[in-house]
């Protein structure tokens, strides 16, 4: 979508690299994605052009010049997503498709509690769906908590990087425990274990969004 | 689409009634209806019935029993509505259908100002469209006033009843004073002489939202 409409305004073919994956139904407020051209556009006016030219769901928010060996993908030191809960009574109607409406009643203070549980530097095999190559699946996860709104429990989670539905499947075994399907300690069993089959269920896909990218120094002038 | 709702799940026909017309492409988050049924029912049993066959994008919030004179439109002492202004530079993607993207420099103190005059009991004729018949066009407004979010300006308004396009209607002429295309003193005088002509655009309809009605006494035990 985004390359037709790169190469529908600069007449030039750029494979675009999006900074991280989103699978149907998920959705991104913060993508970073990197083409090359030799355009001679002004950031600003391509900026404009592709937004005329692309569908109404999706906006580009800004377009800068970055060094010749930036990547988009390789370049991100940090990501962040959100996956948003939806507690209310009724069923939600507004930002229905961005929600994952849960009726059972749920501990959020037992919920944190595992929250925190993931925080480090671990190898999340356990939660992670096998099906993309991986050199390791050791990651860092800097920051993962619990927003609460009304009528909604916000997961915030944030990493050097993310293994294949790593986020869904931590969602899912997040609200396991918080409705008290799956103990406490399961987490640090999954982590140890590595044992997808202990973890919790994916949550949909609708709930989540990739909220923010970010470079390291090398990377951003 | 409520009544054949009903009218699948009591085996009856029942008139519905909602308190507040929305046109099309305009959203309520508080919409009150009645009708009358003989079935026995539950209030409760009723609304999960009535959910599990309404489409998706129609939520019923609570069923509750009235008395027999209870009239959803009649009833109704006061009305809430809010209107959503997008200040986003960027074109918004999620929730876009339910705002109004305005990309002009607004002067929100000036827009307050506005926003002020309008409250009190005034003839509404210069700000509403023709095309429902109404005794009068004496209305009150008892709140009018803006909500600054991130990238949102929400005007939230309450009174005793709108005219038709009423609410839309000040929302254009207070998004016209805002980017100065209106002067602050035509507020007074379209108030004055009832004149249409002399008022702003119509917002567009995504952007307004019915969020609450309320109900005097005499109606709601």
């Amino acid at each position: 979508m985004l390359e037709e409409a790169i190469e529908r305004i600069t007449g030039q073919h750029s494979r675009v690299t999006g900074a991280g994956r989103t699978d149907a139904g998920v959705h991104a407020a913060g993508q970073v994605a990197s083409f090359h051209t030799d355009s001679a556009l002004p950031a600003e006016r391509l900026r404009e052009a592709l937004n005329a030219v692309l569908p109404s769901d999706i906006a580009i928010l800004a377009v800068e010049e970055a060094p010749q060996d930036f990547h988009a993908q390789f370049g991100a030191t940090s990501k962040r997503y959100e996956y948003t809960i939806s507690t209310r009574p009724a069923r939600p109607v507004f930002g229905r498709e961005r929600c994952w409406h849960c009726t059972w009643p749920l501990d959020i203070a037992q919920m944190r509690r595992a929250a925190e549980l993931l925080v480090g530097t671990h190898d999340f095999a356990g939660f992670a769906s096998s099906g993309s190559e991986r050199k390791t699946t050791v990651r860092t996860v800097t920051r993962c908590e619990l927003r609460e709104e009304t009528d909604r429990v916000i997961l915030v989670i944030e990493g050097d990087g993310f293994l294949y539905n790593m986020v869904r499947t931590i969602a899912g075994t997040l609200v396991d425990v918080a409705r008290g399907k799956l103990p406490l300690e399961r987490v640090a069993e999954v982590l140890a274990s590595g044992d997808r089959e202990r973890a919790g269920r994916t949550a949909p896909p609708g709930g989540l969004c990739l909220v923010r990218v970010d470079y390291g120094e090398k990377q951003r002038s």
